[in-house]
């Protein structure tokens, strides 16, 4: 079963020049999907995480169908304004400007080993957010974990140098 | 285990008056996360899923995880132009004015039976949208499971009679 084929390139979107990478066919095929999340499963159980952290709003499919597999808590990362409680930001880059994530202030504590879960690693950018907000509430994480990554924007770079990172493909 | 009790309701969210049901303590402990999407998955088995359709962004939480639970395919159906693909949309109402929601024309096919998850039946507009996505691409819904109803917004009624529905809690 290769789950990675069932990844398809998407010219153009969402401009021109750009390869978007479409995970819904994967997603689509139940054997593809469950075989995708269990890579993720193998590749962050070495880690001992105790919960997920998922990007909205893929990282919210790869990380909540993960957290489910391996029976672990699910924490929400939204953009700004999404979350009802009190929260903490952080700022992350894009093309052009900049936008800010959010996590509840109680969604992380000192006593939790949360694993970072998102379909892509492309800049690195929402993902080193990511481990600023867990920072930002005491807690630390324990890796980080893509089905994708696309190499040519060295998105590892972006993260502190002691985070373990795994990625089950690279483009 | 009580999983219900992990809802929290924040009042005046996301405006005066309204009391928001803040689902993320229930994600957040693994037994309750663990617990609900078992009693999503007694809920929906009866219906014989071969595909689950989660409404971004909360449905892709709770409808990924079951769909893993059950090993079953995801079918993303998210806010217009977010998806790569050729695309069908639906209008649905808001308190004032409307919005689109779209589905990967691909997403689903006659020979399948799609179960549509969503964390809440409020006033049913982005559910019933979802069944017409279903329709314009030759599926019909299975079933469509909640994890709350408000019944107060009388959201059965905006679904087709012959619809099956399952809600896990009523407030």
């Amino acid at each position: 079963m290769e789950w990675q084929r069932r990844i398809r390139a998407i010219p153009d979107w969402p401009r021109p020049g750009v390869v978007f990478r479409d995970i819904t066919p994967l997603l689509q095929d139940a054997a593809a999907f469950a075989a995708s999340v269990e890579a993720l499963a193998a590749a962050v159980r070495p880690w001992r995480p105790t919960h997920v952290v998922g990007i909205e709003a893929r990282g919210f499919i790869f990380g909540a169908a993960l957290a489910s597999a391996l029976r672990l808590g699910f924490v929400p990362v939204r953009k700004k304004g999404k979350l009802p409680a009190a929260t903490v930001e952080e700022e992350y880059a894009l093309e052009y400007g900049s936008d800010r994530i959010a996590m509840h202030v109680d969604g992380l504590g000192p006593d939790m080993r949360p694993v970072l879960i998102d379909d892509l690693l492309a800049t690195g950018g929402t993902a080193a957010a990511c481990d600023r907000l867990a920072r930002k509430v005491g807690a630390e994480l324990a890796g980080a974990a893509f089905v994708i990554e696309l190499a040519a924007l060295a998105g590892r770079r972006a993260l502190r140098a002691d985070l373990p990172v795994a990625t089950l493909m690279t483009l």
